[in-house]
């Protein structure tokens, strides 16, 4: 059984993964998967639903029946899962340490059936179908008073951790809310307590007038490199309109958001030719009757804006960034949102 | 000329390093530089001294002139500094946000004249020679009261970021604490003020009585996989006795502190196959006439504890580190300890 265990001079928490266990010869061999190059052997392809686990969810128009083809994006646990619900959330003492069993989920989000589209070649529809199932698992999961924060994300290159070619993202829901989305939480109820107003909404206002690190906007969202990007290239894409929970989004809306990604996924293919990347959503958890610290998190939808982050990884993270949670980004957010734009 | 921008909804800041600027074609062709084969274009050869910037320290026991062959360890700032002592420490507000100016130093420290030996291969000087020349640095660059942290690192294996194959570490000194030491040191506070006691050494005491997680000891030194390693196979060596200050180090602990590091790379060496890894050292910064928070940093020596930290880059971070600032390690620590205990 996997569990959590807390780091304390850093303040942070590592889940001991053992249904992952690995031994010192599983990392000499290579530390990728092989990618499947035969695709009757790929387990996300139509006809082979039974080599994954059962579905939890899935977008089927034609009324299929699950775990069988026809579905536009499937969702199942992962078969070697980080936590599991069946696990235990007890938090327990041992010695000087503190950990806790490893309660939470970890699914699998296969976004399209087709083997060979990638993420820069999504259109409309895909990308429209691939947030309808992030919103309807996030959903679901948060009915698990149990669950405290689901973080949700997608590796795009091996570089960036993928270890299976057909496109899929990954669902994490944890018992409790993660180091960055908890800082990120008090950050912007600090900013709101000094100036009423959402920290993030100023943001895309300034970036909005000053225009030299858009990328595009149309009516309802916007994607752009923020002043103070941890890495080269890195894009925020937000609403311009305040919202803190990305699940209470409408399908209306949701034609601006694809919208926006298609433009900017593509632009960001274009102009560093197919990088690696991670694609992160920071969404606000929810506050609810077991919040526990129910006076950090009150009024929560008032300071927290949503938002998806796209961080290349076309820079090695090494002593400097590791040791010292500080970073060196060598292509100023400017420049990189000029090259971004002008790409055609 | 680089700065510093605060990251707010993060807390964090990031170095945007003009000085080492890079368009998107300088990241198309390649992530790492090529190693050079031919040695005699490397910049850390003997008589190729005229390569690099002028040398600001060196061990040279044959008293040699400087920037001339025989030395045994060099130092000499790095050629693409992303902070520099000419550029202004003053911090200044832009609409929202906030910038400083990237002041500070950058350091490159090669630790051998010999292309070929790779510190799996050093010997106990050499090892002596490395640590003379970081407490020679980090006490020189102190008396710039300007300097608020040193962060000396190595990036071993491309990785974990290394660019030259000819073995170096770098050091960056800093005009702020940065956040992840920043947190280690209030973290201890916590501890001490509850306890009246060095976490670090209790930690030590524990893991030196329970054994599994120890990897090798002698009288003075000690190395272990900490119970919540957020890297498989990470490493830590720390002294058994209690000092914050890794500078104040004399000579005849520094053999014993040697003695750990030989066998502990070379287990991990033979354990993982010459693994890809980085080496950061954690110290106490000093308590000065300037430091501002007094009230936080006081009594910094009762409770830090310097110690040096080695994490294998044998896993990728993924979407899931990276936005969440939680860790998932798929080697328990003592499993990991037990394999590098038992490699001969």
């Amino acid at each position: 059984m996997s569990e959590f265990r807390y780091n304390y001079l850093k303040d942070t928490w590592v889940i001991i993964a053992t249904e992952r266990s690995k031994r010192p010869h599983d990392y000499n061999v290579s530390i990728y998967e092989e990618p499947i190059t035969d695709i009757s052997k790929c387990p996300f392809e139509y006809g082979n639903e039974d080599k994954t686990p059962p579905e939890i969810f899935a977008i089927r128009p034609d009324g299929s029946n699950p775990n069988t083809p026809g579905w536009l994006t499937r969702v199942f646990p992962n078969r070697y899962p980080a936590l599991r619900i069946e696990n235990s959330p007890i938090s327990e003492g041992y010695y000087i340490f503190d950990k806790k069993g490893g309660f939470g989920a970890h699914e699998v989000i296969v976004e399209t059936p087709d083997h060979f589209k990638h993420i820069q070649d999504f259109d409309q529809q895909d990308f429209i179908n691939m947030f309808i199932t992030f919103r309807e698992r996030i959903k679901s999961l948060y009915n698990d008073y149990r669950i405290k924060y689901i973080h949700i994300f997608k590796n795009h290159g091996k570089e960036a951790g993928k270890s299976l070619v057909h496109s899929h993202s990954q669902l994490i829901a944890l018992p409790m809310i993660p180091k960055q989305p908890f800082t990120m939480i008090l950050q912007s109820k600090k900013y709101f307590l000094e100036k009423e107003r959402c920290y993030t909404c100023d943001e895309i206002k300034l970036e909005s007038q000053l225009g030299e690190r858009v990328i595009y906007e149309n009516e309802n969202f916007i994607s752009y490199c923020s002043y103070a990007s941890l890495y080269p290239f890195e894009i925020k894409i937000a609403p311009k309109y305040h919202r803190h929970d990305f699940s209470t989004i409408t399908e209306d809306k949701m034609k601006d958001l694809a919208d926006v990604m298609r433009f900017t996924v593509k632009k960001l293919d274009k102009t560093l030719i197919n990088p690696p990347f991670n694609m992160v959503l920071y969404s606000a958890p929810p506050y609810r009757d077991d919040t526990i610290n129910k006076e950090i998190f009150n009024h929560i939808n008032n300071y927290f804006h949503w938002h998806i982050e796209i961080l290349p990884r076309i820079t090695t993270l090494a002593g400097f960034e590791l040791g010292t949670d500080y970073y060196i980004n060598p292509t100023p957010p400017e420049e990189a949102a000029k090259f971004l734009r002008e790409v055609v």
